[in-house]
């Protein structure tokens, strides 16, 4: 090993502690608070608070007086002690004094909320080259600016003005959008994803993807990387860090302004110069990682990765009908698996000869791949144990027909309380990969009561038949594409 | 006009009136029903009596007893007059001498929910013949077997054995599978579709697609047709059906069974003999009809034409962040617009001097198409106003984070209660088509009245925006054909 190659994996440590601790500020101060009105600078202050975030909170405003219980100091400079990070409400024009007051304070990293900058016009393009300068000049690193910046559920730390955060956990969302931030904790708790960090960067000034990504790389509470890009910057190492991170943890990229009309909007939204849509497709698949087309498909392939394990191959079989006709949802099924590249292998004779005798001439069962149990519940744990092992599958689906479930009278509903205890307590023996797909319809509390129970027996059940097909796919060909590239 | 044209609307006519006695039968009879036990006979005839069924309801099981207050009879023969349709929930092998029972009981129709005839095996085949021949010896109308049957808003008649039901309204959903009816009147309900009738036809053994189509054509209650479907019989005349309906009433297909793997299990689910995926698109292009491929496109599309009018043309203005960032949305909004086929205009030199005009040096706002308001509501009746006067748009589209106003302070939802209104009232104005797009998220009770409130004003929001851009396109290119077919 030469002295450049000791030496890069030092500086990337060094670089690591450096960016590990604006994850983990002591304290925040949040500029862009008045006591009079509820502003998004108050709002975030708010949300820190109800996150209970771990070290403590300044609010600076204009004015003097209070916000929840505490002071607003009228400037940085004000507030008592050092102060590890700026989160930053205020209009432009006011920005690079602000940077002045924060000097000798010990700050750490600003992340700027306030927009209208290389995005706007050419006045907002220099003004935040001199921002960037100037924070540099101070030791400063930046975020954004026009973003909803970081949010780190170990350190407590919410995302954005409507202060969104979730259940920790070892996914990670990298995100040019801070509204894609805030959909993916909303979206991911009731799927229960469970996050390491929500990254929202925004114009990418100073930390950009690259920095974040070497970040997300080292960070061990960090497992599976979700991103959101809308166009890339230093295009060499952006390349190399998306390989790097694709190889040792399940990357899943959205691309964002594939069309023409998509690319002129990316442009106003973060000032991103985007690339035509097949470069990047191709870029994606040539590191390595994963490139998924909609929030709902991103937020069910996280989903994937966090609760199923690398599956052995390509093999599933479908239990339909556990409530009701399951015969349309069989033959969609088939459709959308087959489609996604998935296997659904006939049943072997000498396994389907076993499932009739546990199926004595009940109407409606269909004992075929898809199985359509035809709302017999009842036999669902000797069809589960004949399948793993009797069967050569390497996953199980089941459909979760939740709305349906909500209609069943008592009477029903102790058979469904029976056919859920089976499913969790097979998921726990480990023999066969489960996961849950579910029909569309209305969700209300019990519902999602139910859903919690699959959930929190790390049982992933997808919110859709198509990002569940895609997102089985895409968990079987990341592994795959790993294994060859060994 | 000749002798044969005359006839056809004649006999089409006494057809029309035969089948619409089987949506509103003055009398059902469950046939299935035990005292023990809640079967399900005894749920599908519960499910009647929640509906409100306006007619009367008879229980039929082997043994007497009671069921929710009615007596069980032995035999339709001693239900007391005549019974105008029959509900059947017994084994194949008891149906035949069922039909006899019915013999001059003045039985004009019965469905099937009972299951294993031509799509089990060669003995369910030959069954299904024997009794179609003694059906129609009896007069009696036969719907299935292997279905959940006719439901009917106007008469208040559920479907199948859970007793789904919904709203009254022009929209049928005619299905080859149970299942699927289920979803369209619970995912439905929630969308706010309205339905006349939710059909499920199964086996078709004697009234089939052809027939149903037929009826819907000339059903004054139903103006738009949904179907889900697995394969055809009659070949000729469901295409000649296919392209007189989709001519007078917006139809929308998803073709089950498209792949392999899908055509195998359909065969299994109705015995139907599916053609190869190109043939039905084709087909469907070459009617009219409006081609969907999954349960969410469906109920989507359905949507667009239950809310919205035939639009112009095609060009769409986007309205985001009303809450919070819409930078992302707008990329996103952007790329799945344009890929589904709408156009997203610039905004003229004038309109957007006159947007800069009301929004004064406002943080995180982006003048452009998608038009980012960076969370303020409060400028949303001016701009729907300038947009609706000085620009050319067919539509104005918004999204709606409802999931972000649920996190909301009381001071924002204040605000918001008034974006709402603003948005409610300008549709009621009817200068320009609007509707909403909701971001994927958690759903609870505050968001499902919130959206009740869209929904009773007439304002069509989509579920998600793949489905929402996939259903506009639809929409505009239904009614581009119909025009240039004329």
């Amino acid at each position: 090993m030469g002295a450049n190659e000791r030496e890069v994996p030092r500086l990337r440590q060094k670089k690591f502690q450096e960016m590990d601790l604006l994850f983990h500020p002591d304290s925040i101060a949040v500029v862009g608070v008045s006591e009079e009105r509820l502003s998004t600078g108050a709002s975030y202050l708010l949300g820190l608070l109800r996150a209970g975030f771990k070290g403590k909170v300044f609010a600076v405003g204009r004015n003097s007086g209070n916000m929840a219980g505490l002071p607003i100091y009228r400037s940085v400079r004000e507030v008592p002690g050092e102060v590890d990070y700026v989160s930053v409400f205020i209009p432009r024009e006011e920005v690079l004094a602000l940077l002045e007051e924060c000097r000798g304070k010990g700050v750490k990293g600003m992340q700027l909320f306030t927009a209208g900058f290389s995005e706007l016009d050419e006045e907002g393009r220099k003004l935040e080259q001199e921002l960037v300068n100037k924070a540099r000049h101070l030791g400063i690193r930046l975020i954004g600016p026009n973003c909803t910046g970081l949010s780190c559920t170990k350190q407590r730390i919410a995302l954005g003005p409507l202060g969104f955060f979730g259940e920790e956990g070892n996914v990670a969302f990298l995100s040019q959008s801070g509204g894609f931030g805030a959909v993916i904790y909303d979206y991911g708790s009731f799927l229960r994803l469970r996050f390491s960090k929500v990254i929202s960067f925004g114009n990418a000034a100073d930390l950009d993807a690259v920095d974040f990504l070497e970040y997300l790389l080292l960070d061990p509470d960090t497992q599976i990387i979700g991103a959101y890009f809308e166009g890339a910057k230093r295009n060499r190492e952006f390349l190399a860090v998306l390989k790097e991170v694709a190889k040792k943890k399940p990357l899943v990229i959205w691309k964002g302004g594939k069309t023409k009309e998509g690319r002129e909007t990316a442009f106003s939204h973060t000032a991103s110069l985007s690339s035509a849509p097949w470069i990047w497709s191709s870029l994606i698949k040539q590191v390595g990682a994963v490139e998924v087309e909609s929030m709902e498909e991103m937020a069910a392939t996280l989903l994937a990765f966090q609760n199923l394990p690398p599956l052995r191959g390509r093999k599933a079989v479908v239990i339909a009908g556990l409530v009701g006709a399951g015969g349309g949802m069989s033959v969609a099924s088939s459709d959308a698996l087959a489609l996604a590249g998935l296997e659904l292998p006939h049943l072997s004779p000498s396994l389907r000869a076993r499932l009739q005798g546990i199926f004595p001439r009940l109407v409606g069962t269909i004992l075929r791949n898809p199985i359509d149990l035809g709302a017999s519940p009842v036999r669902l744990g000797e069809t589960l144990e004949l399948l793993s092992t009797e069967g050569d599958f390497d996953l199980i689906l089941f459909w979760l027909p939740i709305w349906q479930l909500l209609e069943l009278g008592e009477c029903w509903a102790e058979e469904w309380k029976k056919a859920v205890d089976i499913l969790i307590e097979f998921n726990k023996q480990g023999k066969v990969p489960l996961a849950g797909i579910m029909p569309p319809g209305t969700m209300n509390e019990v519902g999602t009561k139910l859903l919690y129970e699959f959930q929190q027996a790390g049982i992933a059940v997808f919110p859709s038949l198509d990002s569940g097909s895609k997102a089985l796919s895409h968990l079987i060909s990341y592994y795959e594409g790993r294994e060859q590239g060994k």
